[in-house]
């Protein structure tokens, strides 16, 4: 049975949630999971800076075999879709330049593939996840929950991971 | 007088537009200008990591105190907002890693910049740098022209050039 590990990336200009997750034989394991925060009072282009290095941080730790990314924003305006473009890119880049696949799920596909169907809530899917992940609790902020199905989506899809 | 070396980037996913000038004491000069074109079949990734790698041989190559670039676009809707999004940051990143200072404006500043006004067309906008810089032909294509009025509005707003 293949073992993969996917990285799972929820882009945000304020936060952007990331969760590793390496497919064992018998069940899935988180690796690593949290956000990462830029400072607010720094300006734009370094908090795309920080969120880029991190990813890079990320990519040389766990070293994935996949990026599983949001395919699409619950956009607000064009203003706001512009600016999750920009934090999204720096997790497409950081990939790329790694050589690293990138898939790219839509929100809905992502809470279908971990709770079932694809009007969860987040605390149904952060519920979900610390079940299929056997966390002592459920995964925070919710950003991080979203990166970690994001990943485990990926792994459904490739099925890799019956959920 | 100062002297200083200012990249203009037009960005976009299929055409990114790149202009870069020198202002001398008499007048400012062109040093290079054109496009990025990605590959129509590239992955949009590749694309992306094309776009990023010829900023930074261009940062490499002709050392720019200042980046200036779109502060906005004209959104068709939040996708096309999104990709553009993703184009732009690729410059913001490119010049935040070798820390040029960033500076952005709005296209109808630095058409006004330019020619005087902000509703210019694009040929007027083309044939006033072809004077501004002393071409023997009006820059093109129009986003090589418009990376190269995004240099100069930048240099105009630090009055190093009066246009």
């Amino acid at each position: 049975m293949q073992i993969m590990i996917i990285l799972g990336i929820d882009p945000g200009t304020r936060i952007t949630g990331f969760g590793v997750i390496k497919h064992h034989p018998h069940r899935p394991i988180a690796l690593d999971y949290g956000c990462i925060r830029p400072p607010a009072k720094a300006s734009s282009s370094k908090r795309y800076l920080i969120i880029f290095e991190a990813i890079e941080t990320l990519i040389e730790t766990h070293k994935p075999e996949a990026l599983s990314v949001e395919s699409q924003f619950m956009h607000r305006n064009a203003q706001s879709a512009m600016k999750l473009g920009m934090a999204k890119a720096m997790a497409i880049l950081a990939a790329e330049r790694k050589g690293i696949p990138i898939f790219e799920y839509a929100p809905k596909k992502a809470k279908k593939a971990v709770v079932g169907h694809g009007s969860a809530s987040k605390e149904q899917v952060q519920k979900m996840i610390q079940t299929l992940l056997h966390l002592s609790e459920p995964p925070t902020p919710e950003d991080a929950a979203d990166a970690l199905a994001l990943a485990l989506c990926h792994a459904h899809s490739l099925k890799l991971v019956h959920v």
